[in-house]
């Protein structure tokens, strides 16, 4: 629910049209707090959308430039970095916890899935953002082994725990937080990208998948991912499914 | 100055001894915001210092668990993740602006400067973390080289342009904020990693090498860099200096 000190009426969302990508994280947030948001870049080129939407936001929106997409611009403010705009929203619109400290929790949380995601996204492009994937696969095939052998069992086994310290049913405990809603999509993303790794690792952690399953069923969640405004992993994203890069 | 919702007397910070590392960017706040602190480990093994202080703290400490060092404890609060303790103690030592909006631009150039950290860390370790860098060279080179070359002039063109937006002379105006403090240990382990090639690209921001002076320059920071509490690169750190992974 919006709170008294939301000054924008509502939000626009810069970020690349055609995969969930790290914009998914901001809509997830935007979607289950209600929140009117505009998916600025999604739009029709002819209404001021597509990918030089988002090149544009990049070049001149007034304020401290971003880096990279996702931005959020709420009236005067532009703001970047996901998890940064995870916080943010969580803030305004009853999605983090209501002390300093809760807050902080909340965002290490939320940085610790930001870790899970470029590392992920470095399973496929281990070597240079600039090349393609089918130009460093052999170093991908090592990077993506690693990855699901040491890092993807330490990730699940570190929200697994989180959520055992606080006695659930959310990560910090009694209120479902950004974070909660930011690990919805990095479980479904390695499930998508990592079929065969997934079911098998997955099998350890259960009341991590439930917490999956109870952010999904949430009422305006579950409505979103029913909905058209919800986009497909695709192989242009940062899940991307490559046989090749999952276990045998 | 500690300001008055500081709840407790000093700080606990836990991180590796024996390595600037990710600890740093938390130590420099603490410094510049003359807060006591404590750091546990390098202490001496006899006094409950070492390595064995952090394993302990990753394994052992009250509450939500953290995925990685840095560790700050203070009080009954545990916190992790870089960016976000850098932010925590940003905001209770005016390290950070006074405005929501404000406070989230901070965040976004902390977030940015994890990002660059992150990626100086993959030059020389590409596949897997639990390698030894001399096991993973062939593929570091190929990633450095993509780092030098793109990477590095996008950030420090990025930093630029945020500097020249706020019109400074801090990065986000008139007051220095926590990520000025992180800037200037990004700025100093690139020109120690990469010597070459950041001779060449500091050439073309001026402005922003004069913001890393003036951030070395502050009584507390220039202090802190002259005492034995600071601790050179090494290569055990993010920041390595392998002469074949700079420029030629």
């Amino acid at each position: 629910m919006p709170t008294a000190n939301v000054a924008a009426d509502h939000y626009e969302l810069y970020y690349w049209p055609g995969i969930p990508g790290r914009g998914e994280f901001v809509r997830l947030v935007c979607e289950d707090a209600g929140a009117p948001y505009l998916d600025v870049a999604r739009r029709p080129a002819s209404e001021g959308g597509g990918e030089a939407a988002v090149v544009r936001a990049l070049e001149s929106l007034p304020g401290l430039p971003a880096f990279a997409p996702p931005i959020l611009r709420v009236g005067a403010l532009v703001i970047a970095q996901t998890a940064n705009i995870c916080g943010f929203l969580g803030d305004r619109h009853d999605l983090s916890p209501g002390t300093e400290g809760g807050r902080a929790q909340a965002m290490q949380l939320q940085l610790t899935i930001s870790d899970l995601v470029a590392e992920v996204h470095d399973t496929h492009h281990p070597i240079s953002t600039a090349q393609y994937y089918e130009e460093q696969r052999d170093a991908a095939k090592l990077r993506a082994a690693a990855f699901r052998d040491q890092r993807m069992p330490k990730f699940l086994g570190y929200f697994d725990r989180a959520l055992q310290s606080s006695g659930g049913p959310w990560l910090l405990g009694d209120a479902c937080c950004h974070a909660d809603l930011s690990l919805l999509q990095a479980l479904l993303g390695l499930e998508y990208a990592f079929p065969r790794a997934f079911a098998r690792q997955a099998r350890r952690v259960p009341e991590l998948l439930r917490l999956r399953d109870r952010v999904a069923e949430r009422p305006r969640i579950a409505a979103y991912l029913a909905s058209p405004r919800r986009q497909a992993f695709n192989e242009h994203g940062i899940f991307r499914r490559y046989p090749e890069l999952d276990a045998a």
